[in-house]
């Protein structure tokens, strides 16, 4: 039961926090020794991404449960972009962290089941065993409906992984259609999310969490509480603290189920720490992360 | 405009028929000569899936406008998987073919623009430019709304591509979310295809058609006049025709704004024509693409 992997994950590591990794190769931490000196441009990029996230990882890694991987910034560099996200997921793991693939997929059934084999357990040929990403959790986009999450779902749990589906989202444009109010009362995310909590039911663990989780944006903590009604036992991905403007102090419903119940995922206010606070980029980085644990912890 | 260049690629190719490529490492064409015998097994299966692309789009390329590349499929085989897309994409585009990113995808702005620039002209670093897939139309998820669509509108518009809009899929899940009523009236998927509307009316070009377009499942041929009055200018990919049970013969009101309007996207009904008609693969392939041509053509 994934849910309880997570709820033991959470209790040793004394962390409910996720360090949100999107590099972006034109704001990677200064003075990284061993750069290379040659391969393509994309090539040459993609080392310095590995070397970026490798040392975001080693300065964070003890105040946190999780990375979450911003795929989109990985595949922006192609071929060598896919290798460097293999080898942060891979070095994410070896320090005992759970490993996010945040990718918001949602397709057909045939093609939902491919993209979980690319994130999650890979794919048999006749030339052998392809490895897939082996992700812990990965995200969905719930908008093509029950039959394009489920092949998501079978996936996960045959892996002993997670799926955090898409519910309430922590941007401004959230409100074009998941907040649409619907003839029969309540809103788009509010239907989801019973899609969400049904798909769960069947996997509930000791720990009373699900592997059906949801995404709910930090930056809406009112929606938290009606969030908690509709989806009881799933674990809440929580973006938007920081950058985005919303608190820790604000999250608590989340927290309802117990502690693995919300993951607080930060990115860019962990990463860029030293910017608003000065000091070394590890250091800073460090101490944010830490700071973000204790309060959560403290809920 | 794309759309100008897409309503003079149409009637260059006298096709408004897209080959879907999901290729399946467990269910290539037989026969193919120059199977690797070395490399990973990774390697050898990207390879196996390069040269059965490469011959379904020589056999079918004179029938078609456009390949559509469904991106989970690739993706499957990792490094590797992002390799063969690519290679992939470029032999389509060498033999005068539009190529369609179908990855869906749909994230918070910063994210939507990286995935833009994977999918379109790459990005500039202190390394060099790194390629993008340099695709012409990729597809869009919008459930986290207008903020999540625009940098995919953007990136295309400076690009001189496209972006096609989930609207009504043709899953049967597209019930559960899509198809909900709304408090004050339509569905979901009028609302985004009000969306759609808006976000392509200042860029439609003397062919009628703008840059933004919609995915409107074929398997539905009732939504699409519906969708035709909120889209007049949008382009609609038509995915469902086929295997999934939809008929050439329902799409007319798709082709209202001339034979542009509507592209008729079929994957396995083409790849697997020989199952059902016998013959050669590449022979039955062909003439499935060409019967479809045919009878689109003289809607």
């Amino acid at each position: 039961m994934f849910g309880d992997t997570l709820a033991t994950r959470v209790a040793e590591r004394e962390s409910q926090i996720v360090l949100g990794l999107d590099p972006d190769p034109a704001a990677l931490w200064p003075g990284r020794a061993g750069e290379p000196a040659q391969g393509s441009p994309a090539e040459r990029a993609g080392e310095a991404v590995l070397g970026h996230c490798r040392a975001l990882i080693d300065a964070t890694a003890d105040a946190c449960v999780a990375v979450k991987l911003q795929l989109a910034c990985f595949e922006r560099l192609g071929t060598a972009g896919w290798s460097t996200l293999e080898a942060v997921a891979a070095h994410a793991r070896g320090l005992g962290l759970l490993v996010i693939a945040d990718g918001k997929r949602g397709d057909i059934p045939v093609s939902a089941a491919a993209y979980a084999q690319a994130l999650l357990g890979g794919i048999e040929t006749s030339f052998g065993a392809v490895p897939g990403l082996r992700a812990d959790l990965l995200t969905v986009n719930p908008l093509m409906g029950t039959d394009a999450i489920e092949p998501f779902v079978a996936a996960a749990r045959s892996a002993g992984a997670g799926v955090l589906v898409l519910v309430r989202t922590s941007n401004t444009g959230a409100a074009d259609v998941e907040d649409l109010e619907l003839r029969g009362g309540g809103a788009v995310w509010e239907r989801v999310a019973t899609i969400v909590g049904a798909l769960g039911a069947s996997a509930v663990g000791e720990a009373g969490l699900s592997d059906v989780g949801a995404v709910m944006g930090a930056t809406e903590p009112r929606h938290l509480l009606r969030a908690r009604e509709l989806m009881g036992n799933a674990t809440f991905l929580l973006p938007g603290v920081g950058a985005q403007g919303g608190r820790v102090e604000d999250l608590a419903p989340a927290f309802a189920p117990g502690r693995a119940g919300g993951l607080i995922t930060a990115s860019r206010s962990i990463a860029n720490a030293h910017v608003q606070n000065g000091g070394e980029p590890a250091a800073a980085a460090r101490a944010e992360a830490e700071r973000l644990r204790e309060r959560a912890w403290a809920l």
